[in-house]
């Protein structure tokens, strides 16, 4: 672990250019971009993840910053006190004040404990599994001071073990490596059952992203799983771990169908089913999921509620046209296995295809498939995944749920 | 109640003008603007509520349309088959596919049971109260076909008393009056007590919109009460009949507090607190929004939550500017209520006001007031209040929760 550079040195502190936007900054937008600070020598050889003063234009403190000269972002709001220190005892307030909004919400210790800018701590994000906590330090400041994160973090919730996820995409434009560890403990053994919706998932945590768990469609599994009540037939495609087949099936669901490609998730959500009970309603079947929907639709099959859940199909603005197509295509392929005054849920993850792209999108490939709805709901990620309010266009997970 | 005129006589199909976009028509879009359509004699001479065929501009049959040369929309899709009649029948299986959704998402009678366009009776407001059903004729084509739309209706749902309620602004669009009255049954002579969210609501329902009830804000309602289990002391301005003060106090809310200038809806939010058996929490105030948020920063007051749910301030695109500006004087009010760490709530019932610029009017609003927030919760109407697809972007309703 390196340590922390300003926590030895005093830095020289960076500077807006004149005309970039000091005002933004001081109405609370979180980042600088690299176009609007001055680049000289002294800031170009800051070390990534240095802590100083940002000052405007006329050199007045605008609070203390991350500066990663690597990085488009190159610097991220830490306090509007410049001077604040970074310290074990900071990290320690940050993370009592994103606890007391999660215990407000949430009847067990299971949820997304940081979400990033919005609590405060840029780039870093952190997930709780019981007494397992997961960082993902997606920016230099806090990879350089992971020591003082994490005993803030067992301190403020008793956490046994935290570990280190480096697999997040935002770390490689910061320029970290992906290194997962151990911070603190033993990883568990096993995978860690979550109560989340009156189910129950596992969530393998050092088996990497594929077979974790997301808690941000906790509020859009509870609408399927209230759809799905009164012996619903539910196919889930991109289940992953069982996310809305598990949910549907502890809101009454008659029998649920997940489908994946991966086989060690759907086994996970195998396992998911029997710890709630529910595994004689359950099954899967493994397999690319544009594949699965044709044969299916082949074999004549119908349920009362498909739900769709896929990964990041736009997850650039380059990406952007093909993920709408790969959506629009999801929505045609789905659409023809909901039977008459059934249920379709269709979702996004992708930061670049807003809310309005990706409707239009699901809404061409309904009626390519000769079907028309209604739109029931639309649903973002949960209240433990907040958004800062000047980043409040790029919330990423919509669903949307149709009656066909 | 006049006698429709398409059930009498074969009238003249109307043509859409050769540049308009039949391929929208086509593929769902459910209106036709004065504009877009050839506006002979013939047309002009049609009665307003007329039924009859819609042809492209090459005289190919699009399907059954309402009607009315005096307004801007002056087609609404009926019937993609251009063979349907419009009768009691009809009403009947448009009426039994949305009381089956409703059916289903609730426990008890008390919803939105029709929609309008998304339900596939355009113009057409039906609220369901247990046994009565107060429907809003909103377009031409209903009003003139309200005896058989009331017929299917006590048909379908068993309704003993079915009122009419002509206050819908659409309604002088068209050409309508205002007059409200009884179409079935006998009015009730008090308010009815309505369950919703574990609270009692008493809704006036001859007494017009201003002590009726609005079903809209459900789920907001219900995230609301979320925040405020533990014994939250609440703040419910624009509070109409006790929308979210009730449901806090159901759902654990220590005190709230409503505010409204409307004596009447007061009185009734009062009477909903006794039938709840939680008079003892609940306490109001009558007066202006503005003034009394003012008076009770000056007081000192603070709340663990406050919510806003003002009526429409930009109801129309002119009234857009203004609109914004009195959101975000809302939002600059209520958050010096707001403890630190407590939660506020703000909604709009403007179409012209989208969530994006709804969203900026509050932050700018709130950081005016000295305060920063996050964003936990953007939520929308309910699922009884379906929106066409090809009309989802005029979404009226929306919800914003924030921790400050």
């Amino acid at each position: 672990m390196t340590t922390a550079p300003s926590d030895l040195f005093d830095l020289p502190p960076v500077r807006l250019k004149p005309k970039a936007n000091a005002r933004a900054i001081r109405h609370g937008y979180p980042w600088v971009y690299a176009d609007d600070l001055v680049n000289d020598r002294r800031t170009r050889a800051l070390p990534p993840g240095a802590v100083t003063v940002l000052q405007d234009g006329d050199r007045r403190p605008l609070g203390l910053v991350a500066v990663n000269p690597q990085s488009r972002i190159i610097c991220r709001m830490l306090d509007r006190d410049p001077a604040a220190r970074i310290d074990e005892e900071w990290f320690a307030a940050r993370l009592t004040r994103a606890l007391d909004l999660r215990a407000h919400l949430f009847d067990a210790p299971f949820y997304r404990l940081v979400h990033a800018e919005a609590d405060g701590l840029p780039g870093v994000v952190i997930d709780r599994f019981g007494d397992t906590c997961v960082i993902q330090p997606n920016a230099a400041w806090a990879e350089a001071r992971l020591e003082a994160l994490t005993a803030a973090l067992i301190r403020v919730t008793g956490a046994r073990v935290v570990l280190k996820n480096a697999s997040g995409r935002a770390r490689a434009l910061e320029g970290l490596d992906d290194i997962s560890g151990v911070l603190h403990g033993t990883a568990p053994a096993a995978a860690v059952p979550v109560p989340m919706n009156g189910a129950t998932y596992m969530a393998d945590l050092t088996g990497g992203q594929k077979t974790g768990l997301f808690y941000d469609q906790r509020p859009n599994h509870a609408f399927a799983a209230r759809l799905a009540a009164g012996g619903a037939q539910v196919l889930d495609v991109f289940s992953h771990v069982g996310g809305f087949a598990l949910a549907a099936l502890a809101g009454g669901a008659g029998a649920a169908l997940s489908v994946d490609g991966s086989a060690a998730a759907l086994e996970l959500a195998r396992k998911g089913a029997e710890a709630g009970g529910m595994a004689d309603r359950f099954a899967t079947r493994q397999g690319d999921a544009f594949d699965v929907m044709a044969a299916l639709a082949v074999e004549g099959e119908r349920f009362d509620m498909v739900i769709c859940d896929p990964p990041a199909f736009a997850p650039s603005k380059q990406a952007l046209d093909a993920g709408l197509r790969a959506y629009e295509r999801v929505a045609r392929l789905a659409a023809p296995l909901v039977a008459p005054g059934g249920f379709l849920g269709l979702c996004s993850c992708s930061h670049a295809a807003d809310l309005s792209r990706f409707r239009a999108a699901c809404i061409r490939g309904i009626g390519r498939a000769g079907r028309q709805g209604q739109i029931l709901h639309t649903g973002f990620a949960g209240p433990d995944h907040p958004t800062h309010p000047q980043l409040a266009e790029s919330g990423y997970l919509k669903a949307l749920f149709f009656r066909l």
